[in-house]
Parts: structure tokens; sequence; C-alpha cells
């Protein structure tokens, strides 16, 4: 039980402190058991470092990583001696002693509320990677205000294994006085609808009521699906410009009247989902890390702008182009304190194919932009995961490279069940670009009373990534055992008996909404498990279970959506049923 | 017990038969149990007869529907009284007299083995549909000839009812000497390789074994699957004609030699798969109709030819075609009894872009096209399900409109586990075009023993429609509880490190052959279950099971492939284990 606590539980970090300090043997004595080695023993640290900040970071999608570097700045460390029981007397620094230690080579302090915190050691082990340097030498106060995840007490006993010293009164003064004129990044943030469900206030991320998502095919704006990495970034539309690089003739520059005015207004319905869309489930599997989003982040709009590949043959896009670019890279303005900005890129094929639809999009549902959909401008690849979809969009770039961000090299992948923190190489799986194949049930809600009129009423959405049109969707009101085909409905234009009215082939870029009305099955008992799932033009389907789709971060969770409802009978059918019984 | 063999069993067509002969009042007395009216005993017989004769035609795919026509020849039936134990006395008929039964005005008739039969009642019930009324007032024998699978105990039950007097000596005599001098229309098929695992002689349909399969990432032509719908067409290349129509500037004729000369040459690595690979699996959750496949319906090869984008511009195919024009429709060489040529078609927008490098192929592993592949020219579309690509091709046609074909039409689409042959409606489903992501296990084969060295090792294939790429395969050795990541191989130029020997997105063509070497696991018993399941690039994976992807088609069979095998340890391993044991 010792064995576990220290080395699984919150102390599970003890070790390197207790050999740091010489102390608590009871602790580093257990650590040793299972670490033999010095580098054993970093090795465990880093990844219990890397699972529990990973856990806390991923949310946020403000996680860098940047390769593991061997630091020489043990020297650099102040010998405290910590005795159980009794505070540890730490040395007092000024403010300039900890500037001077902001590189692996001299060492990296921060400071955190007059604590003084030598981090070298962790800088390799961060999560978050080279961005913890950005705080090198002075406070974490401004950048764990951007991640408001870091202010959790978990994140504040790791800081504290590394404290090393007090930061001078006087110094520590000005730093509050600093501290007190800059503001919350958040605060101009917009105000949200009160029916969205908050899965993180800053960032904001919220999914909206099952019950009301399904009750339009076009989502309101509104409600539809919020997920930002940073805070929402204050443009003026007036003063607006694209920039459209990496092409022979140089940077195209464009304000916002000119997308306009310059490029045909295309419209395309288009659903967005994020990876993260149903994650809750995979973590009732095993814990996975990123917010932890019900079966609704999820949306259908109405986006309207210039189309990408207008844009960029504006720009001198020709097909040679394409005999050295591979990827179109998207800037965001949303940024870091860093001054990084958000980031993805998509295929080059997709944003110049004239079935492609990308677009750059300045309407959603006939209005401007919201500030929360990347008022001005934003990218909308249509059967392209959300996280491609970028908003505050400042930047295009044509290149032979996907974009470096964090959010496409070691975020927004799928990896094996097998795969953990520990084993994890995100250069072995490809970004998620299309998505695959989804459907949820949005009504009736988990644990609801059903079929007191004898019948079932079953609701919700089915849509597929990469254009491919959902064509079927099957609903079972048995666990799976039997299934019956859902009613599909599509946009109003779709509406209409056979296959005519279909969308062209790989251009079904919106979801459908089903329905199921049936009678209670014969053999129902107290509780009925609906189900559903779909399946699309290419004949793909939902996996039926979620633990063999299990990744660590939790994206991609499609298996079947179930949903476990209560049968409430009236009594005059439990009489006709009583009656029945008797006459067989 | 008599209820169930009357309506089920081989006499279950009996009633009909029964009420005409005004005798065995015990089967018609059973029937009219379950069928009061007589509008109901038509229903059941129709959906008797569909679902008997829909089975054994399916698997030729020799099936079409046409709608139910009324008939009105009931007054032409001759009466003849049949006793139970006697066999009756049928009326003598010359063959002038047969052929003037020839429409369903007049009634339709037709001779088999010197029998009279008035089919005019089941010409509606005819899964075949119209085709049978090519055999009006005529001999059956050159049409079963054909189709083979007629010549069945069970066919000729089901024909034997409609009896209704015997030819005359003379013309019987006539009849047979005619069919002795027309051969069999399979006497010219190629030979074929005795490693193939014939499932249909005639036409011949037959797969490679899976030890074979995976041994090289090329299937050999010789052993690569065949899927054949009529007999091999025998095509002299001299005077070959490849036919362009539907295009404004109107027919173009192309010779081999112009195919080869006029358009660049261009090679494609691509995978085939019938929509009915795995059918067996199906078959072992409930029946489906169709050749009874195992896992290796499915072959990889290198094809060169001409692109179709490029004889479509040759032929005059602008951008402008794409306001009316939807499909390119292909026409096969290859043609039954009535003359009607194997027919298919795809989506325009696959024929015309770009990267759908669609061929019209010459040429499969470096060789000209064997017989058994559609010599001299095939339609090769790439990540599209085999039937698509036609073989032997004579015709393409540019149109607003898919082909008519029965095997576009009626025949390989999926449908829902709930839909039934007297429920399924083949106008609701879309034709499968792109198939789903699929793996399988190709050794070691069901029921081996493995693990005597302590290791497990399987190898297989994976490989996904669109030109998704396969990016993982998942490997099960305890049923699908825990998983590891199979190494992949691709094409030798696409072998290396890392994601840069990918495929262009959206172009991977060709399957993966995958291979796990493993411990035997710890805690394995007598028998392992070794699981596959792949996931390509939208990531969408394979459904963990047969049962609720059930279709009456057997179409579309991608569950999650399992193999049980066989635990044999050596006994030094066992001791090794004892000892093990003792020590814990």
């Amino acid at each position: 039980m010792l064995l576990v606590r220290c080395c699984l539980g919150l102390t599970r970090l003890g070790p390197v402190q207790a050999q740091r300090h010489r102390v608590a043997p009871a602790l580093a004595s257990c650590a040793v058991r299972l670490c033999s080695t010095r580098e054993e023993q970093r090795w465990s640290r880093r990844a219990s470092w890397k699972h529990a900040l990973a856990g806390l970071l991923a949310g946020t999608g403000a996680v860098l990583v940047y390769g593991l570097h061997q630091h020489k700045a043990e020297q650099a460390e102040p010998i405290a001696v910590q005795t159980i029981g009794k505070p540890p007397a730490f040395p007092v620094y000024t403010q300039d002693e900890v500037t001077s230690h902001r590189t692996l080579e001299d060492g990296v302090w921060v400071t955190y509320k007059g604590g003084v915190y030598d981090i070298t050691e962790f800088v390799a082990m961060h999560p978050g990677g080279d961005k913890i340097l950005l705080a090198a030498g002075g406070a974490l106060e401004p950048f764990w205000a951007l991640y408001a995840v870091h202010n959790s007490e978990h994140v504040l006993e790791i800081l504290s294994e590394y404290k090393v010293g007090e930061l001078s009164a006087e110094d520590l003064k000005k730093q509050q006085q600093q501290s007190s004129q800059s503001s919350d990044p958040y605060a101009s943030d917009p105000e949200r609808h009160p029916a969205l469900r908050v899965n993180s206030l800053k960032p904001f991320n919220a999914e909206p009521p099952p019950e009301l998502l399904a009750d339009s095919y076009i989502t309101p704006s509104a409600i539809f699906f919020k997920r930002n990495h940073l805070p929402v970034p204050q443009v003026d539309a007036a003063s607006y410009r694209l920039q459209v690089d990496g092409l022979p003739g140089g940077t195209l520059t464009l304000s916002l009247d000119e997308l306009k005015s310059r490029f045909p207004k295309h419209t395309v319905t288009a659903t967005l989902q994020c990876a993260g869309n149903r994650r809750s489930e995979m973590n009732r599997v095993k814990p996975v890390k990123g917010l932890n989003w019900n079966a609704t982040a999820i949306s259908n709009a109405t986006w309207s702008g210039a189309r990408l590949r207008d844009v960029l043959l504006a720009a001198g896009y020709s097909p040679d182009a394409a005999r050295w670019a591979r990827h179109i890279q998207f800037e965001g303005l949303d940024r870091d304190a860093s001054g990084t900005t958000y980031g993805a890129s998509i295929p080059l094929s997709k944003a110049v194919a004239e079935d492609g639809d990308v677009l750059l999009a300045y309407e959603m549902n006939g209005e401007p932009l919201p500030a929360d959909h990347g008022f001005p401008l934003r990218a909308v690849v249509p059967g392209t995961v959300g996280a491609r979809n970028v908003k505050w969009l400042g930047r295009v770039v044509v290149s032979g490279q996907e974009s470096s961000s964090h959010w496409q090299q070691n975020d927004y992948k799928g990896f094996s069940p097998a795969t953990d923190w520990d084993t994890v190489d995100f250069r072995s799986a490809p970004a998620i670009q299309e998505l695959p194949v989804q459907s949820a049930v949005t009504w009736p809600p988990e644990g609801a009373a059903v079929g007191d009129d004898g019948q079932v009423t079953a609701r919700g959405y089915a849509w597929s990534g990469g254009g491919r049109e959902v064509v079927r969707v099957d609903v079972s009101l048995d666990g799976g055992r039997t299934w019956q085909l859902a009613r599909l409905r599509g946009g109003e234009e779709e509406v209409g008996e056979g296959r005519e009215a279909a969308p062209p082939p790989g251009r079904a870029w919106a979801w459908k909404l089903w329905e199921v009305t049936a009678p209670l099955p014969a053999d129902a008992g107290d509780e009925l498990e609906i189900v559903c799932k779909a399946v699309d033009s290419s004949y793909n389907t939902q996996p039926d279970t979620v633990a063999p789709i299990w990744n660590l971060r939790g994206v991609l969770s499609n298996a079947w959506h179930r949903v476990r409802v209560k049968v409430q009978r009236d009594e005059e059918e439990e009489e006709d049923q009583d009656r029945d019984g008797q006459e067989q």
C-alpha cells in the first residue's frame, strides 16, 4: 500500500525530492525498490510528470513537446535542508538573481507568489514543452492566467517540489504592482448563451444541450458548440488583413472588403465536429486526457465566404506549385503569452480541389461570424475535423510541410488502445483530417422514462467526414440485438424521395438528423438500451464498443451510441398485457 | 411439424399447385391456415420464390427484377388432374403449340427435357426478371447452360410444379439435335491455376489460398482472385475497338493500338476486392445469398493503361459536360444468352479527377491482361469495389444516369440487418462504390497449432476504399481484450521510416501487408483467438462483430477478422512455466 501510494499517488514525485534533500528515507527507499538507478529514477519521474501535467494541459490544447534536453544546471542548485515536520529555510533571491537563470545552461528559475523555483530539471518533462522557457527568469502568473488549467492544487503541489528560495520582499511588491496592471486575457471574451454546457471557461469550451441540438437542422450560432484554445482575440474589421504567403509571387494581402468584393461568395452547409466529441464515453472506460465532452461537440451551420481555391489562384497558385507544395497552413490571430498563434494545416489537394469547398468564411448562418466562431474570418474545411477550421484567421501559407504547431504535430492524432503516455510517439500517427462516421442519440436523455403510450421515439444526428453522405442509420431498442431503420432528414434542399436529391458524391458536408418511432419491444423489461449506428456512402460503419478504440487523448470516439432509459407503462396497457398473458 | 414442412420446406410451393390440380387437400388446407385469401397465397408464393431463386441466382449476379405484371393467361391453362401416388397424365403439345405461348397475354410456355411448362404465373416472381421471357415459347436448356446455377435439384422441383404437358416426341428429337450442336458457352474459358479455391466453375469464381496471398505485396496474376459474372469472351486484339459515347462530339472509337499510342501510359498499383469478400462469415450468422467467399476475394496488382480522364478529354469531355453528366457507364463484352452485357457505372467526378487514377488498363503486372482479367482492356477504378472495374471493356458512356444494369441497380448494395428478401427495396440504397476499411488474418490458418517456440506470428492484409491509406493495424491474441501494433509493409517505393513515404492523401490505392510476432500470452489456455482490425486515414475502423452488419446479400463483410488456433507448447517451455509457477 505504501508502495502504491508513494509511486502512484500524490507523492509519487517524492523520490527525487527526497534524494535532493537527503531526507524522507521511507519514501526514498520505496522509490528505490522500483527505480534502482538514477537513470531509471529520471525516467520514472519524467513519465509521472508527463502523465500528470498532460492530463491538466491537454484539455486546453496548450501542450508543446519539443524533445528531451539533458540539462547541466544541477551545480546551480542551492542546497537547502528540509527536515520532516519543519519547513525548510529557503535563501532569499533578488529578481536580478532570478533573471540570471533563464537558460538550460544557467538553470531555469521562475517565481510564483513570492517563491523561487528551479525548474531546470522539469523543462524536459513539461508536456507543454519549450513554452515553459518563456517564463524563465520571471513570474509564472501571467502564463498561468492564460492557461487557467494550471490553477489547480495538483499543479501547485508539483511546483512546490522545485522550490529553492524566496523572492526578496521588494521585488515581490514590484511584481504584484505589475500584475495588477495586466488584465485577465479572457476578460474581453464575448458573452455566451446560458443554455451551453460549459466544459472549460478559460479558454471557453462548451456544448449545446442534446435536446436542443437535434431540434433544428441548422444549429443556431448561439448554441453551436464552442471550442477555443486561447482567449478570443479582438479584431478590428476595418484594419484586418489576411496574408497569403508561400507562393513564388510573394505575399498577397487582402482586407475584409477585398475578400468580399474580389471573390465570388460561396455558401456551404457544413457540420463541424470536435475530435474529442463523446470523449466522456472513453473516460468511462479508462481515464483520458482532454475536455470531458459529451455527445454534442458537433453542430451544423451555413457558412459563406470566398473559396480558398479562388484566393490561392489570385495569390499565384498554379498546378506547378503542386510539385513542391503539399499543405496549406492556417495561422489564427488567437495567441498565447509567448505570442504563438493557434495553427493547423490541411492537405493542399483538399484546399485546391474544385469540389473541396474550402472557404475563407466571413458569415455563419447569414450573419457576420460571431466572435466565438472566428470574427472576422475563419477557415471552413468541410468534412474535416474542427481543429483544422482555424478561426480568427490571420495567415494562409502554401508549404511543403504541415503546420509545425503543437495542435498539428502533437495533438489531434489517433493511437491504439495499447499506446500510453510513456510509449506514445506522436510522429507515428497522421494528423486527424477527415473524421470517421459518427452518430448519437440526442433524445431521449439517459435515464428518461419512455413508453407510457406504448411507443418509443428516439432522435439524433449522424454525420461522416470526407464528404461521405450518411446513407442509413440503424437504431436498436434492445441494446443492439435487433435493428430498425431510422427516417433521415437532410437540409431542405435535400428533402425528397429517392437518391436523386442526394448531394454530389463526396460533397455531403452536412449531417442528417434521424428519428425512429416504434412500439415498445414486447419483451422489454424495466429498462431499454437505445443504440444507434450510422453507415456512410463508403459503407463504413461505427464500431460496436468503446474499449477497442480507446486512445490516450480520447479522440475519435465513435462507437455505437447507447442510452439507457426506463420503461414506463400506463396502467391500462399493463392491464392489457396481463389479460393477454392470461389468454395465451 | 406438417405446417412447418409444407410452408417452409421443399413443398412450400405446394398450395397453389394443389389448388390448381384440386388435389392434395392436406397440403392445401395447411396452406390455407397461413394464407387465407388468394391474394395472400400469391404473396406467400411470390415471396418464397423470390427467396428460393434469389438464393440460387444471386451468386452469378444473373438476376433482373422488372416489376410485377398481372397476367391474364389463366384461361390458357390446360386442366390436368393429378392424383396422389399416380403421375398425372399430361397432354402432348407440338413445338408450334409451345411457340404460340410467348407473351404474358398468350401465356408463357417453355420446354425442358421434353416437358412443357406454363410459367406465366412465375414470370412476375422470377428474381431474374424479364430475362426469363427470352426463353418463352422455346427450350430452357441454352439459358440454363449459361447460368449453371439453375442445374440444381431445387430448381427442377420448382419447375416441376408448372408442368402442363409433354413435348411431342418428334419435336423433342429436333430440339436435342440442335442442342448437341450448340456448345457450352464456358468451353473456351481459360485454364486456371490449380491453387485457386473455386467457389463457382460457371461462371468462374475463385480465390487464392490465404497462405499464398500475403506472401507477396503484388499478387501474381495467376492466383489473383477471379470474379466472372458470365463466360469469358474471346476478343481478337487486332479487331478490338473501344467505343466512347455520350459526348456532344459523337462516338470516339479507339483500337487497342490507338489506346496505347495516343495516350500516355499510366501505371497504378491498386488492390481490388469483391464486395462479397468474407461473405462466409455472414453466412455463419444467418444464410445470405451469394458465392461463399472466404477472406481472400481481394488481391493487389500493378495496372497499366491509358487514363480514362485522358480518353474522355480526347472524346470531347469538358467541364461543361459536368452540368448534365453524372456517371460513367462501362459495358463489358461478356454477355448472356440474351445478348445483355455486364455493366456498371462510377461517378463522373471519380472518372475525371486528376487524382482519381482511373485507368483503361491493358496490362496487369507488366503483361497483357490475362483472359480472366479482361483481355484486352478493362476499367481499373482504384479504391472502388471490384464490380465497377469492368473487364473486357467494350463501351464507355458519359451519362446523366447510372448504369441500368442489374449489377448496378439490384445487386452490390448494402442493407440493414433488418432487411430481408420480402422487404428489400433496392432503390433505397446507393450502389456500392468505395469500400469500407478491411483487414484479415491470412496466417496462421484456423485451427493451426501455434506457440511451440513461445512465440506467435500472425500475418495478413489491410486495405481501405476511396484511396484512404491504412495507418494502423491492431492485432489481439486474446480475442480483442488487449491489442498490439502490427508492423506494416507497403510497396517497395513506400517502404521507409516515418510518414514522408506515404502516398499522397486520398490516393493510397494499394493494400498493406501486416505482421505481428509476440510472445504467447502468459494467460493463454489451449486456444487463442487472433483478431485484427485496421484503421485508415479517415480514422474509420472495422466494426467488432458480424451480426450487426449482416445483410441479405452478404456484402461489405468487414468486422474484426478472427482466427482460432491451438496453443502448442514445447516440453521445455512447459517445464519452465512449472518452475516459474513454483517460484512465485
